[in-house]
């Protein structure tokens, strides 16, 4: 089942995604369930509840997508967790998984536009894994970790690369508005018991940049779990970011900054293609 | 004035602080603002509103205090900001502010127990000026910064040491559950028009383990109002905590960590005194 935020007349809702129709849960929930992450809290992703729902379908052509999980709480972001990442960027394998976080307010859906900065030029794409939570927990062992995904999308974690180094901290070069492409759709675990048998690659106005197995992973999905939830409580509708593998615009030579007209998709089988353009940000 | 968040007879609150009571703003403003956050956001520190209210008065006794704001959107810390911490951590002076993340969920209330997780003996305490956003904001400039303040309040970034030095990024250490000290409560800035006139101390069962005046920051309040709003929008209710002095237990010979049974207290001149005792965290 793939299930995805968007805006249909103004109106924010979700809904099941199937072939070019989506079903608007949102609408049929009401206040039960106002958000994706509202179902994935309380309702659960009970076939038999949705179906009982029986909404009426949408045209896809007639939504604006949102970013899967407009509203999580917490977006925890991995760095260099994969192989040719940490040789690009010159560092050590990490012995514990590199976290850092992005804001909720920075994230753009599917075919939305991603947005460059007035205040840098350095824009780079990463195409990532996302991990959506279903379920609460606080230190969840790794084998109990996939009972606590609700499922799989892809995330584009743009970053702002001058920002991102201006210390040790990478946080401000994370979450400018508008830099976080996440969508087209959440796709759940029944489909996709183990992501490490799922590929992502990573196109730049159709140029392959990125493309690895998800099983390059460092630290793996159950792994990541399981660190997280030491530290902080996850919840439903949280999202993890596994980190992106090589082939950055910052470690090549020359150097590729993403621009104004420049399409990046993200592409993970079995999940689907995540598609932004770029824009520059309008004076105010 | 001074505001503060609580919980009443099982209902949480908020309201102002005068002498040895409290008035429960909360509960005259009712669904119009449910929380501080939303008085800021909405509603406004107006004087004539919030008296026009006329909430009954609480004695502070009957009363469990909440931190400050209990539902941040963002708690944006700052790293190494006085000079002191800076030369007992070994590091260069930055040039930009060093920004990291905690999550609400880590925060407790003035008198609540900080508490020390299972995963560590390494609980380090943090005394810093929190600076609470009164009113949205993008790209301020630092000559209207003091202009998106609500108030000011003491905070205890407590940092779980080994944690926090997993890998280069601090968010792991600095987010664990019960960790965050912030209150008690917190003061317009009718009252404080410049924090960098104040001072602040923080003690360890009652003997001095950091004090600085605030003038000593490397990066003050509006320069870092500036720079957090430059990428990311400040909302009502975020909270930023300005970085602590030199004086931390990791960072003395012998290091001095928090165990059960201490009391730790940050103490800012003409905002008030926050004290927390340490507990173990219990088995499940």
């Amino acid at each position: 089942m793939k299930l995805a935020s968007f805006k249909h007349k103004g109106q924010s809702s979700y809904g099941i995604v199937d072939g070019a129709i989506i079903r608007d849960i949102g609408a049929a929930m009401g206040a039960r369930a106002p958000t994706l992450k509202d179902l994935l809290a309380s309702e659960g992703l009970d076939d038999a509840n949705l179906a009982a729902a029986s909404p009426p379908p949408l045209p896809l052509s007639e939504i604006d997508f949102e970013p899967v999980v407009p509203n999580p709480g917490k977006i925890l972001c991995v760095g260099i967790n994969y192989a040719t990442h940490i040789a690009e960027a010159g560092l050590p394998t990490p012995e514990k998984p590199m976290i850092f976080v992005r804001y909720p307010d920075s994230q753009v859906g599917h075919k939305q536009p991603m947005i460059c900065p007035r205040e840098s030029s350095q824009f780079d794409f990463e195409g990532e894994l996302a991990v959506i939570i279903g379920k609460r927990g606080r230190r969840i062992p790794t084998s109990e970790a996939f009972d606590h995904v609700a499922g799989y999308s892809c995330y584009n974690d743009g970053s702002i690369r001058d920002w991102q180094f201006h210390t040790t901290q990478f946080t401000p070069g994370k979450t400018f508005p508008g830099t976080g492409g996440f969508g087209p759709w959440l796709v759940t675990t029944d489909e996709i018991p183990d992501p490490a048998t799922l590929s992502i690659e990573t196109r730049l106005n159709g140029a392959m940049m990125q493309k690895a197995p998800i099983s390059d992973l460092v630290f793996n999905v159950p792994q990541l779990i399981a660190y997280c939830s030491a530290f902080t409580i996850l919840n439903p509708g949280d999202v993890i970011i596994t980190g992106t593998t090589g082939g950055v615009g910052a470690f090549r030579n020359p150097q590729v900054w993403l621009k104004p007209g420049d399409t990046i998709e993200v592409d993970i089988s079995s999940v689907g293609v995540l598609s932004n353009t770029i824009v520059a940000e309008p004076d105010d």
